[in-house]
């Protein structure tokens, strides 16, 4: 099934206790399409300056990922962010963030993309949001991330949101923000009532949350002694999750299930280096086998 | 096959965001036995004042649990432990701490519990730790806790115990301190170099890890929408994993992990009440289900 994304395309300088990078590939739409890659074609909606590197959108092209819907913004600067990870490796503080084009990021899907079935839209305004929600009008599954600034600035509209996807994919720390509530599984459970079919709460380093009516289930990160770089492992998670959904096409409670699973490991792949360095290293073969091993752990 | 713990027995008071209890039943040792009770016949060993009201002394005796090792000073008194739970249920503060009678603890087993087969030896000072150790010449399997205090001031002999038993039990904080390593994965590993067969790191509400030599996995706490105070959780967990291996008498890999997951399940329930109310309020049956329920949390 098309599996289409929409979100935000970046230039990441990152730094960590023992190496920085700059000027890396990053956004929450690259993480998402190149992680779903691995189990189902993707269509990519962003949106880049003309300072954007050629060889990013040549190396995603590459990959199978579907650019058409790349905006280029003659005269426009690509979103950039700088961040610093502390000793820990699961918190980070931004030092700076220039939202360039990504601040008027209005997109408008063609005719293709609007038949999308799986659609996931990457964290920007929940206003941004509703507007590509209208545009797929025929879609089955759509899921939406988010993060504290919408739930502190655009409540309202995020609450519109949530009444009218199929699933939220936020943080821990957004989950307890938005529900107004310490426990996360009573949190959770609140987020949903609020409208989506299902929630994913994202722990970093402790895995993740699953809540739907019937159901509820935690489930770890898969353990990796070598965690050089954590950006991007949310919308890798997501990635993994929605492909293998688009894969199969279906979101059944089994699926979802296994979903979380793929999103897991996919994940744990992206922490190992820097930007997609490690995600482009490996295959899918190195990622199944990953995927057997975490469930063989989870088994007692 | 017996099993035999050595701890504190303590009078807490417990302040969390919601609630607060004052003088109610506590200490290592007495979460540990409760909760391994629910497996094996349990044997505890530690000192109390006679301030220490019977009706605690009756009511561990009352569930089978032998306290023919729980010395009583006369004229002593009990340890005592004050405490603020943060808002997220999982930090808290020590507002008060009396060793009492704890801070002179040292124990002479009976020749009964000296051939002990299974002994766990709670929290207390590695001399401590090591000279009940020197009165176990027969156990088949020794599993310690510590704590960081013991790490920064007498790491010495924690390290001289470190190489003499089979298993430690820590959480992640320690774990971290320990080793000198922020990444869990490495620390866990540099942990086990330093002596024990096994190691776990508790995570409180994220769950514990396992290192042995061949092995390393994770498994997730069972999440409960109702926290009402984490105090005991490591002591149940330890209960319980210690309680299920001397039910079968075996600690083999396969063994241990069902015993991970007994400890989780048995601490996810000391966590949903003060003291010792919720274990005391459930039947094996009611745990057993529970565990059946968090197996197939984990099967995907």
């Amino acid at each position: 099934m098309p599996l289409l994304v929409v979100g935000s395309v970046a230039i990441d300088s990152v730094e960590t206790p023992t190496a920085c990078r700059d000027d890396v590939l990053g956004g929450s739409a690259v993480f998402f399409s190149y992680a779903a890659s691995f189990f189902s074609p993707v269509k990519m909606i962003g949106t880049v300056g003309d300072d954007f590197p050629t060889k990013h959108t040549t190396f995603l092209e590459n990959r199978g990922i579907d650019t058409s819907g790349l905006e280029v913004i003659a005269g426009g600067k690509t979103f950039r962010w700088r961040g610093r990870y502390l000793p820990n490796m699961n918190d980070r503080e931004t030092l700076e963030v220039h939202l360039n084009v990504f601040g008027e990021f209005k997109p408008t899907l063609s005719e293709t993309h609007r038949q999308s079935k799986f659609v996931f839209l990457g964290n920007s305004s929940p206003i941004t949001q509703l507007s590509v929600l209208d545009q797929v009008p025929d879609a089955a599954l759509t899921v939406a991330d988010t993060m504290d600034l919408w739930i502190n600035i655009q409540r309202d509209e995020l609450e519109e949101l949530l009444k009218r996807i199929d699933g939220l994919v936020l943080n821990d720390s957004e989950a307890k923000l938005l529900a107004e509530d310490e426990n996360l599984v009573r949190a959770g459970h609140a987020v949903r009532a609020m409208g989506p079919k299902f929630v994913v709460i994202k722990k970093g380093e402790h895995g993740a949350m699953f809540f739907s009516e019937h159901e509820m289930y935690v489930m770890p990160a898969y353990p990796t002694p070598r965690v050089l770089d954590p950006t991007g492992a949310g919308d890798s998670f997501a990635g993994g999750m929605m492909g293998h959904l688009a894969s199969l096409g279906r979101f059944d409670p089994q699926a979802l299930k296994e979903a979380l699973a793929y999103g897991t490991i996919t994940a744990s792949f992206t922490v190992e280096d820097f930007s997609l360095d490690r995600l482009s290293a490996i295959d899918r073969v190195e990622l199944d086998r990953r995927v057997a091993e975490y469930r063989q752990m989870l088994t007692f």
